[in-house]
């Protein structure tokens, strides 16, 4: 069991629950490497993607975690919404609620809507990203993958590099990393560190070459090239010189050293093609890794004990 | 076994149709209430959502019926139809017929629409709402949580308060609230009336506050705000003023009448937030009946006998 | 068994593989035809559709065909993928495969996105349609039909008439006929032929009354009414004069001949109501077929053997 009903930010969990994730995710890694990959653990539970922002992999990965742990899954897309007649998230919290959803996985643009989503009904919430401010599970699969690839996290430097300032998955993944006794040091142009950058709980550099020597992790952020004409930095190119990794870049890391990167990857701009098809690059490991941890978030938030681990 | 093959309209169901349909999902209701939120029953069945017009409640209430049933559901939308390449209504009523579909939930803007898919498929059809014709799961699931709230049908005061000619919920309602002795009274101005409200088999108010000490229940349709422009009242705050449930309002009924709402909510127009929000409001208690009563709908038109509503 | 992993265009079966589609096709026909069309032959497996054009009816069936396996779908669409963002298909491929999917069914603009898909994941691919260049499992559910009613596929002669110069469904239909040993001719316009219409394998002829009495199919292609006005005939009603298929051309093919079509149909174009109807049409059996074909090409693919037909 988990401490608190929902995952909605870092410290609705605690050290014990992010290692007692990760060790459930293992097992279900492996029913994900079966033929059959498929558990009755959720049989005749409620998921429901709430999804009021575009997203494919977030999505997907919820969704195929839910139907491998049997769920009952319905998905609600931002054309298709309620909120297109206008009403509000409350009362959609409310109805899904007084339908019997038994966990309600939302991405949402605005910070703070799972909060209120969480305060409005009785199911367990998942934050699936929301805004500028966290994106949890993210953050759980990046855990487990360094873990799996590096053998350890605690005392682990990982460099997190890009638009610190934006970015959800910075908003977890710093918290998450200090929980478990690893060192986050971020990355990025003074324009695109928050004002005060020393609230972020991590060290600060503005140069990715002078930090890649001690990193054993590079955690590579997408530029949000749809904003690109807006963004705070001469131009693209200009950016993927001085913060993308590169096969340069990737030679002054220490040879254990991994690259990861929450994806879609911009090829060319934060990270160049050759890095991110090198062994090296452990994005589909992420990917792999993200619907594991989201069956056994699910599972265990949903009351799950050892037992409906295997099959 | 239902008296007819599809649920269109009212008249499709006889008194005794509509008590077994209410009967059978209070064992859903049950069903709905325990943790594993799953019966057989209609395992290797096949169920299209057909949703020509947005929608979400509606849509998700049949989705989550159809999964608690272990049916396999399809789901069309506007956007995706065949309808986008100009294939007729009858031509897909036939492909899906090919296909082997059992039951198809159709909502179109057409009133008519169900009538024809039903005149050309072997598949059952509910109407999931057409035009301004009708939407009788609508009506269905308020006598269920009438009957439940109030502890009979029969002889009960209902007033209907609003766009009266244009409202497929009223549509139902008045029919259905007659079919089982109750006496639905319509409330709106004479601009939101048919031209003929003697037709509508149901008595006639243009004043609420007039009616109200009569009332077992308040049930306040919905405002289509999308068309307020062009809506036949001086402006939205005068509707309300007339026509709104509010505390005052509500004081002025029986101490044991209801307000209902078929979702989704305009607050602060058609009915006040204290009032949706106080325990005098079942808005949710409606929304949890829908998902039971469509399970009763697909079951007993599927073919199911009274084995099939316990685990 | 298959030859290939992959079923993209024609050549990725042998005749032999054609006829074991076709045969295992008639088990889960027979499926499709009982109260509970369902068999557990994929659990736990996972089946992607990936449809990067707008589709229905090819969607529908194939969707269809996973749930009456047992396999656990995923629906990507156009408007929700993770092209949005500008992700690579090789990026999507390949995060698809992390995810552990087993067979993934592509549709897309672009003749050999279903290729390049293929060499990027470890999954199953079926090819959905992509731009005009093939549609396999159209064809095989075509030859399925014309077996079903005809009794043979060798030695039939089948008359394709349209826009073979743009059509998907024509660029698999033909080697699909040469290789079960049937005739193909192609019937169309000089405007509507390729430049070189004597690769294309299949007799040419311009005018379709002049081969009526010869066929024993007669296959219509659809006409992109969407791109009606840049067509290259005067007028869709002189098309349908010359080259739609009505009640006295019926009239000239030999009495057991049938007539054909992928739909969604044009009526009035390349068929007339009244064929459409008739009895002489397959057009629906042609739909029934295709959950069936789908079910097979899905199960041989993932590795099935005769003890998964039955239930």
């Amino acid at each position: 069991m988990l401490s608190n009903r929902h995952i909605i930010e870092m410290s609705d969990l605690t050290p014990d629950d992010i290692m007692l994730i990760l060790d459930t995710a293992e097992s279900f890694k492996e029913v994900n490497e079966r033929r059959i990959k498929k558990l009755p653990t959720l049989r005749g539970r409620t998921v429901v993607n709430l999804f009021l922002e575009p997203s494919t992999r977030t999505r997907t990965s919820f969704e195929l975690a839910a139907k491998r742990l049997s769920a009952d899954g319905i998905n609600f897309s931002a054309s298709t919404s309620a909120t297109v007649k206008g009403e509000s998230l409350v009362d959609t919290a409310e109805t899904l609620s007084a339908m019997a959803c038994d966990l309600v996985i939302i991405r949402h643009k605005y910070a703070g809507a799972p909060r209120m989503l969480a305060d409005h009904m009785d199911a367990h919430i998942i934050n699936g990203g929301d805004g500028m401010h966290q994106h949890p599970t993210q953050a759980l699969l990046d855990l487990f993958t360094m873990r799996e690839k590096l053998g350890r996290l605690e005392g682990l430097t990982v460099g997190i590099v890009g638009d610190i300032s934006h970015s959800r998955v910075a908003g977890s993944l710093i918290p998450a990393l200090r929980m478990v006794g690893a060192r986050p040091i971020v990355v990025a142009p003074p324009t695109l560190l928050p004002a005060r950058p020393d609230v972020l709980g991590a060290e600060v550099a503005t140069s990715l070459d002078d930090v890649l020597p001690e990193l054993d992790v590079a955690y590579m952020l997408r530029i949000q090239m749809e904003r690109a004409e807006g963004m705070p930095f001469p131009s693209v190119r200009e950016y993927a010189n001085l913060f993308g990794m590169n096969s340069a870049r990737l030679a002054k890391m220490p040879p254990h050293a991994i690259v990861m990167h929450p994806g879609p990857m911009n090829r060319g701009v934060e990270i160049s093609s050759h890095v991110a098809d090198s062994p090296r690059s452990v994005v589909l490991d992420q990917v792999n890794a993200g619907v594991a941890v989201r069956m056994a978030a699910m599972y265990l938030l949903l009351g799950g004990d050892a037992s409906g681990t295997a099959a």
